[in-house]
């Protein structure tokens, strides 16, 4: 991948909040909530949001309350804060009125800037509409003697126009007219997205939009950027949520939007490695995950059974059954099994293989073992996986995401300590070094 | 997206007919009976097919064909109407024939020109091809006196060069040196597609493409195009046809081409939202559609059973069951059903949001209510959506689609009053004015 | 497609192997067992891998063993060879390094390159990387006398980068300051792209990555190149492998790497017409093979079931049951049923249309009948397909395929002639002439 400039490596978490909110006493009082969290309830990127979460209206005022909530309580906050502001690619009045809000917000003597990372852009357009934006924050930074190139720019990808845009980001972000090195997140809007492609769905949910993700994920990786999916509306559904998260991380995209504190949590975890490893059973073409008890790994659902006869075994799926002796039995549930390694088994197996290439080996198997139950017939089972070089390299990456994580988040410490150990946290820092 | 510049901001059905069918008495009768087609049958674009649906013997005679019929007939069909000529990226005399077939075509002193919108340009190669096809036409509007650009341009996507030109329309159609907006659709033919990409399938199967549907649907939106789906072959394959289109429409992608009169109606009313709201109970993964009776939704499958017992419930999926109280049942089943709006209900929801905006409100809670029934056993639920600004904004799609329908296609009107009602047409014409 | 210029037009394997192999009497060992492959096990790329199969510390040593066992036996090795070297885009020292090895192997005096027919590039960037490693080949052509462009050079494509730049192939290949057109596979290399794309699943599995083998087969097929799958690594699971293959063949991707000779067998054989035809029949969403027993295909799995009643049949799809006069149920069956034509039916099919064609026809029923037999019930079918001359175009892929191995591989003639005897490959190789 392309190298990343930014402090941060990756990010977990997108987290938005209302910058203004009419009707209340102080409308700056969701602001002032989400600057205290801090843990696992806080996110890696914190986005007053001037744009879609707050009513019109009410936007002048955001923009004030940004400047007086960041000042005052910004140095405290354990992530990065990027404000959105308003902008769209088929207004120039809109993008007047982002340009003054970012003005306005980055005035040094305000102290807001000092803590403010970057800023946020919706709805750009093509490339060159990329470029309208990034001019407004060099001019920004010039006004304000900030040094060129300093405010980080994301930008929410909400058009097709967009999504073909980062196919050009690595061409264009080395001219010499434009500062586009100050780019950060390729965040997903998929709700914008939807209406800007004209989909249209049954039940009105969203479509899932794969090669959407894909490209963003793609564009990242070929420009050093960070890929950020969009919201998950339904907050209820935690299960899809994680869904949804486990989904993208296959594609490379490691980071989600937040729209609670709740979610904050479910997204900051999703990515790091399980405290515990798990043992999942493939039935008839789902996987079900295993009860662990003592040791012993347990199937309890119908759609599998297992009976010792005499001289073997029978083992049905569905209804089809079959006669088998132990190695066949064996055999047969060795390729219905996989294992998924907690951070403990992938700082294990990293460190022996170390061990393994110091000593001038370039592979080595690593072994799981378990005993697996089901209908109550107890078999061994020991799963072999080959590791050399490119095993490790890949295996690195949840890996390297936790040490930028503890880097950059003291104030998790206790959390990952308490969810790992002291002793596994110590060790997955030091593995790869 | 991009404004589209088009009398038609959708397009629903593309639907092509051989220009000369040799052994006729009649080689023009094919013509003569889809120039007739009124209503539903009629499709959005008729598509005089000089191409691949006519024998390469009879396509001189299919262009005198195209001028007769259009000029006699053509003043009076609904839809518009672009004829298909002969193009191909390796060939230029392919591409000089399709020239003079367009020229021929397009004489005014016979006639046919003033009811003909444009020209489908096949088998197109990379953007420079594109380039060549629209430079004829030009040629064709000055030898006509016909003003620069009034043509339209449509072409056939079935090569990887033309999918990747795709990515390029939008900073080559704004290029002094050539007319590219006029360009209108972009229509996959997965067939020649298959074979360019030198794609297998075990039955000879077409593959499904998605990505290509995908990559044709974005160019539309940053172009802004109209993205069109290619033929599917299976005629009698109604349900077939249905499916197809619902993932398209979940892609951006709402026309599709039409090879019959039947499936004219199906692809005319497919993207239009239904005539009644219904029920889907997620099984096991699969959507079952819940049979309304006396305004109770009936479940009548096997792989769900629900029982009451003295203190509350138990509710079986396949085999695993599991005892709920009655709100968990309800919790349980809201989890597991969706609701898919009829256009009466959508109109409706529109209505409230815009109602609330007017009051000041930014987000309101639409209610789904149901009497759910699975083996005699009754149970209400209530399904609440929020709705701010941008679920509005994406709902508006199928509406703004209905909007440019009623608008275009009198012809259509009696049967859509007769689908949904004269009071459900008068309010979706009217909601988000 | 754009023109292929390679002597070979389809490549269905691509063979690694350790150019050295540290602690044997004879380092080059596993190099001579390869180059001694021929028929089946033999593939049609042979690479001779000094990157990641062979250990840093011995590439010095790899590269003198391709030189040596190439000089000696290359000439009679019934495949292309085309050796990797090292390559990176984010270091130098590994470009040098890798241009070094080609100058050495490239020595006309050392007779080595009279055999090798390219080399292969791995870890490539954008497309002003790729050009890098074509100046250096132009660079050692031109040192020792060789044609300018006549090295081919293939990719490794395990980057966003190079993902990216595969869609600029096309507008690049004409540029007077580059070679390019020496440009041959495009291979996705899986593993190295996870990590580059930084991609995690849970159980350090690879992801599918649909798209980036869509993007490589469409860059394939605009820029006249071929499209390779990268390694699958449970070398055990053939199955998968097959999945693997069949999933490739729909997206137009016909190669992929093989690590084993067991693999190379599978996948020279994958794309190759099947030497029998099978029934498929559809049951709940699953394809089942039906078994053929003299001249009957006989379903005796227990989802579906089939009973004679006094006046007609009861149908059973899982628990569902419907009763069906002898007509509905032959037309249901139809619906449900699949065939996969043998190589002798394309050719028949193909003979057919020909004929057909050439008595003036566009288009012909081609029908396939089979006995059904489901629980005991038998029932005739009788499957027609319409095939006109795109459906003839796109079933003459895979004929071309054989053709293009029929002609390249004469080691592989008697395996072939065993497989679909001798008539058969004689009509294969006239069809479509």
């Amino acid at each position: 991948m392309a190298e990343r400039k930014h402090d941060r490596k990756f990010v977990r978490t997108f987290f938005t909040t209302p910058t203004a909110v009419e009707g209340e006493e102080d409308s700056a009082k969701m602001l002032r909530g989400a600057v205290g969290l801090r843990g696992m309830k806080a996110p890696d990127v914190w986005v007053p949001d001037n744009e879609d979460a707050t009513a019109p209206s009410m936007r002048d005022e955001g923009a004030e309350n940004i400047v007086e909530v960041v000042a005052e309580n910004g140095a405290d906050f354990p992530g990065e804060i990027h404000p959105r502001v308003v902008w769209h690619r088929d207004s120039p009045a809109t993008r007047y009125q982002g340009f003054k809000h970012m003005l306005q917000i980055s005035d040094p003597e305000r102290g807001a800037i000092e803590h403010i990372d970057g800023f946020v852009i919706p709805e750009v357009g093509d490339i060159d509409d990329w470029k309208k934006a990034d001019e407004f924050i060099t001019i920004v930074e010039n006004e304000h003697g900030l040094e060129e190139g300093s405010i980080a720019m994301s930008v929410i990808i909400e058009s097709g126009q967009a999504e073909l845009a980062m196919g050009q980001l690595r061409e264009e972000m080395g001219k010499p007219t434009n500062n586009l090195e100050r780019l950060f997140l390729l965040v997903d809007g998929e709700v914008d997205y939807t209406k800007d492609m004209r989909a249209i769905t049954p039940t009105g949910a969203l479509p899932p939009w794969p090669e959407l993700r894909h490209n963003t994920s793609r564009g990242a990786s070929a420009a050093g950027l960070i890929a950020v999916d969009g919201p998950y509306d339904d907050i209820r559904d935690v299960e899809g949520y994680h869904e949804r998260m486990t989904d993208n991380q296959a594609k490379g995209m490691l980071g989600i939007w937040s729209l609670t504190p709740g979610q904050v949590v479910e997204a900051n975890q999703s990515p790091l490695p399980p405290e515990n490893g798990s043992w999942l059973l493939d039935v008839g073409g789902r996987k079900v995950e295993l009860e662990s008890e003592d040791g012993v790994e347990i199937y309890d659902g119908n759609r599998l059974s297992l009976e010792e006869t005499g001289d073997g075994y029978v083992l049905r799926v569905g209804g089809d059954g079959r006669e088998l002796d132990e190695d066949e039995l064996r055999e047969e549930l060795l390729d219905m099994t996989e294992y998924v390694p907690s951070m403990d088994d992938i700082v294990d197996s990293m460190e022996e293989f170390e061990a393994a290439k110091e000593a001038g080996r370039g592979a080595i198997a690593i072994t799981q073992s378990a005993t697996l139950r089901i209908d109550g017939v107890e078999i061994d089972v020991n799963k072999d996986r080959m590791w050399d070089e490119a095993t490790y390299q890949a295996a690195m990456t949840p890996i390297t995401l936790f040490q930028d994580v503890y880097r950059n988040r003291p104030d998790q410490h206790e959390e990952l300590a308490e969810m790992y150990s002291e002793d596994v946290v110590e060790r997955a820092m030091d593995v790869g070094a």
